[in-house]
Parts: C-alpha cells; structure tokens; sequence
C-alpha cells in the first residue's frame, strides 16, 4: 500500500492518445504535433485521428464528415428538455443534463463510435438551441455543409461565418481536443471502468470540467485587455500590475515549464488574423510586452504564455460570450473524452485507489 | 513517476468516515460498527453521523428528519422532465438525468448540507415518480411523517409498509450507505477536487454505480433461489452446481476475506422477519447447505455470504422489482457519497493521476 494524496506523480494509466511534454513543450497527438494539425488539418480529420489512430484519407474524411453532418438535428424530447430546465441553470449544467438525457436503454457496453458521433455531432446544437432558447431568439435551419466549428459559429448567429473565423475556432478546437490524464478525462475513464456507459462518462467529465480549477474558472485574460484597452497604454499598465505582485492573466503554466505548444500555434492563427481583428494585434502586442517585462522585473523565473491567453483572444474574436468559453472548450474536448472511453473499455480494467481511515475506532 | 495501472494499493485519499476492514469483517463509521448501527439506529440518525461527525441526539434527530421531510416534494418542472424522458431510458439513466436537472446557478461552492439533503430527500420520489409514469399509475400523496425508507415503500405501493419490512430495509439502506473508495464513490471525489458542483460530482457517482463491474449488475441471487424453489430442493441443487465448476450467487467478495460484516447484520434482520417472510426462510437455508456444501467439496477455500446475498433477499422482501435494486442501492449510497464530498471540498485538492504514453513519437 502506497499514499499519494491527490494521485500525484502516479501512473494511472498508460495511452496511445497524447503526449504532454511539459519540458519540451511539446503537445502530441496518435504520433502527430498539434500545433502540424493545427495549421494542416480540420477538426475532423484530427477527432478520426483520435478515434481511429491514423489520419483519413480523403474517402474515410469525407464519409466520416457526412455521418457527423447527420447528426445534427435534435430530438423532439431534447428541445422540450432544454426549453424545461430552469432559466436560471448554467450552461453547463445543461450541457450535462442533455447529454445524460441522451441514453438509451439498449446495447450500451462497449462503447460505440456512432453513439459518440452523434453525442459530439449535437453538442454546438445543444449550446445554440439554448441560448437561443433564452434570448428569445430561433435556432437556424439545420446545414450539413458545414464544417463543425463553422456550423456552431453559423447556428450562434445565423449566418455563416468569415472563413478566417472558423479556421481560428477550428485550430483551437484541434488544439484543445486533448491532453493526457487531466481531471476531466481521468473522471471519465473512472467512470468506464465500471462498463458503464458513454453517456455516464462524458455526464462525469462534463462535470469535472465545468470545476473552476479545471475548465470553469471564467477568463480573465478578456478583462485584462479590456483593461489595458489600447496598445499605448500596455507598459505602464503591465509594469504596474507586476511590480504590484498581481497575476498577470495568461502567463504560467502548471505543467508546461517552456512555450506551451498550444500558446504558439494559436498565436500563430492570430498573427495571421491580425491584420483583420484589431483585438488580435492588441493581443500580440500585450503579449510581447509582458514577457520582456517579466523577464525584466522577474529575471531567472520562466515564465510563459499559456493557452489560455490565445484561447481567450481567438474566443472573443469569433464572437463568443465569455459565458459559453468553458461549453465551447467541452465542445472540443468531448471528442477526446470518448477517445479515452474508447482506449479504457479496451484496457477493461476497474480504476479503484484506496483511502486510508483516519477516523476513530469502535470500542 | 510511480506506475500503479488501476490504482492498485494506491491510497488516494484519507477519510474519517469509514473503515473497511477485510481480514477482521468489520466495516466501521466514523467509529462505530455499521452492523451495530443496522440494528440500533435509523438510517436518517447514521446520516446525520456520517455528515456531522456525531450520532444526534433526540433534538438534533428531529430537527434533521424534519428538514430532511420538508424536502419531499417535487418540483413542476422536475415531474415534467420525468416525464419527457424516453421511456425506454434505464432508471439509472433517469436518476443521474433528474439530478443533473437540479443544479442551480449559484452558491455552489462550497458543496452545502441543505442541497445534498434536498437531493437525498427526493431520490425516492424521483424513482417512484417514474416508475408510476411508466405504469400509468400515479404517485401518492406527500407525507412527511414516515421514516425515508418506509417513505420510498410508500411512495412504490400506495400504502404504508408493515414495520417489519420498513425496518428490513431501513437496515439495508444502513449497511449500504458508505463503503471507503469504490469507484462511485472515488468519481464523486474526483468531480468535487476540481472544485466541480455537488450535482456534478453525484451524476458522476451515479454514472459509475450504474456500470455492471460496480453496483450495476443485475442481481442473480433471487434467479438461484428461484431456481432452488424449495428448501427440500436446496442440497441437490447446489451440489450439482458446486461440482459442474458453476459459480454460486452470493458468495465469496473481493475485499471481505472473512464474514462480510453487512452479510452477518442482513441476517439478523432476515431471521427476525423469518417467522413472517417464507422467503427469509429459504435464503437462510440455502446459505447454510451452501456453506456446509462449499467447506465440503471445496475445503480450504474460504468462501463466505457476500452482501449481495442477504440484500437481494430484503430487497426482494420489500417488494422491490429487481429493475429498481441498483436504484434502490443507489437511493442508499448518496448519502455516503455527499459526506465523501463534503470531506473532498475541506481536502481542497485535486486529484489528477499521470498517464504514460505509448503511442508513436512524432517525425
């Protein structure tokens, strides 16, 4: 028996699904980078990648895209349920709630790749659904032309959307779909452990994520260049705050202790939407001068941009209120979840630690 | 980096609420044998225990059960969602739906006492409700003067259950409400370190429990003694099943290298109800020439009563449809799961194992 609260250090599981390489800064996905698929790949073809453990060919990619397109329309009874929740439930709840509405009696050891498609297929509609159900406003005619990221942007607003826009949402979808045994992804495969089924893991992993040391904690890297508001104003503002002691939002990682891997890329695809979004160049701008100034006012301590910043910044420019971030994060990573439940149901091995009793003993 | 696939001997976490010990059979809360309190308290007083830290006294028993009876009814929207629901959709499907449905927007952090016992009141009605629902019967009347077990008999069958069997049940709800790390128990755990909602953190739990290798397999033990019909039956039966290398249902446990403490106070309760119930009787029997038979073709081996033997018997003595046991046991372990919440969120923090990986290294 060993102790290691809080599992620390220890090996729960072995995966062919990624690579986080905290030292290298390195993200790697079946054998590929992220930051390669980001910039040469959709969405699609990386969730295939994922599920399959190679990349598609153009037969497999375009057969694959058309079964996801067909699942996109909704049930009857789950438009009444997200018309029923209360108004006041958080989006992530609903999120939840739909998706553990979604199973069936039936067939539901092992996991299935269709049930999962369709599961990830509807998760943008189930967002969209709501939110319009709450504004007051409609949902648009379901398209199954579409690329997925291009689909939830169109079904938020009704339109579709600059091409630019979807390919900056499609590269932060690639390059937040997965990354190793975090709280989200190790609930779920807990959860698979037992055959039980998809809809049970991807309920428990939606509600680790929506946890604020995990996915939830809102973004604030928008209220500090919101705050900082015009490149002019960067320096002073930045120095300020460090000499301070404050966090700067954006900056640090837990693991990564070099670039992290995502923060490049997705800067990356802000470079090239700069000339388009001026928030992008406000971005790039404040990111610049806070690393020289860390590097000033904090020498020997390395500090890095981390995803959050990029991620922060491409959300904002594709429109997204700040409240549906931690949804479309879950959008993306839900595909990697169900790869985990996939790679788990194969291991087929119960995850069960021990706890240690520290209370008092009968007489 | 230590590698324990599984968590295998690992201790995850430390606990002041229970205490199994598998080579002394002795199962303890916060300090008191589970098998004494089956016998000499209700499940609201072993609750309030497992919450509190204390066993309360008459003011405090009463002021719990009453807020805990306050919570009885169901909201409008909650019956509707019960309703809505395919109807082909498991229980335990239903159950981890309708609690998910119960999160609210705000305050929920740190996890508190009145939502879990709001939760915990309901189990019952939300199980019943549907269960009626799939019946075209409907639920009867709220009341707030039965004990919650004699409440969920209630609520089943329309009348008030014999006290016998209400306290049979009471004492399995007793035996069954907490069990150290399970893995519904561990996924809870690992939902609220993230700092995840308690409604959250229960759907995981109730997604795990669900899965067959957890508390999700059908229970074959009233199968066996079906097939047994009859005492006279009973030595021929099993005989033929010990020699044919059959497994008997009911017996043997992974953890319990001795009696299983939960199996021993299950029996007393069956042989107080034995003089009423015929089935009592017959399980009795069975378990007697079942171990006098398994000492003699299999010596060496100690095999002993599991819970799940004695707990099919009560269950099934209570009139319970053997689609609603899981429930049922689910409707019982909430309770161990929020004290386990409540202990997690005071912990405060994360439980995020590593993962290995074994896939290709890029080009």
């Amino acid at each position: 028996m060993m102790k290691a609260l809080g599992l620390e250090g220890i090996v729960a599981t072995e995966t062919a699904l990624s690579l986080v390489d905290g030292e290298r800064g390195e993200l790697v996905y079946r054998g590929w980078r992220a930051k390669e698929l980001a910039s040469q790949y959709t969405f699609e073809e990386v969730v295939y990648l994922l599920w399959m453990g190679h990349l598609p060919n153009q037969e497999e990619a375009d057969h694959f895209r058309q079964k996801w397109s067909q699942n996109r329309f909704l049930s009857f009874s789950l438009c009444q349920l997200l018309e029923g929740l209360p108004r006041e439930m958080g989006m992530m709840d609903t999120l939840r709630t739909a998706v553990s509405s979604q199973a069936q009696g039936q067939g539901l050891w092992p996991p299935n790749k269709e049930d999962a498609l369709a599961i990830l297929a509807q998760v943008p509609s189930i967002i969209a659904y709501r939110y319009h159900f709450l504004q007051n406003s409609s949902l648009p005619k379901v398209r199954t032309d579409l690329s997925h990221t291009a689909y939830f942007l169109y079904l938020l607003y009704g339109k579709e959307p600059e091409p630019a826009l979807a390919r900056a949402l499609d590269a932060y979808f690639i390059l937040t779909v997965e990354h190793g045994l975090n709280a989200s992804t190790f609930a779920a495969r807990v959860v698979t452990s037992t055959r039980s089924d998809i809809y049970s893991s991807l309920t428990a992993a939606i509600g680790a994520m929506k946890g604020p040391l995990h996915g939830g904690a809102p973004s604030e890297v928008e209220g500090m260049l919101d705050q900082i508001g015009d490149i002019s104003q960067a320096t002073e503002w930045i120095r300020h705050r460090i000499i301070a002691g404050d966090k700067l939002m954006g900056f640090g990682h837990r693991i990564y202790k070099t670039n992290d891997p995502r923060a490049q890329a997705l800067r990356n695809v802000a470079k090239e939407l700069a000339g388009e979004e001026k928030r992008f160049r406000l971005a790039l701008e404040v990111e610049s001068i806070a690393l020289d100034l860390l590097q000033e006012l904090k020498p020997g301590r390395k500090i890095y941009t981390n995803v959050e910043y990029y991620a922060s910044v491409v959300l904002s420019a594709v429109g997204l209120p700040t409240e549906l971030y931690t949804p479309a994060f879950t959008a993306s990573r839900i595909a990697g979840w169900c790869a985990h439940i996939f790679e788990q149901a194969e291991v087929d091995r119960i995850i069960r630690p021990q706890s240690e009793y520290i209370g008092p003993l009968p007489k």
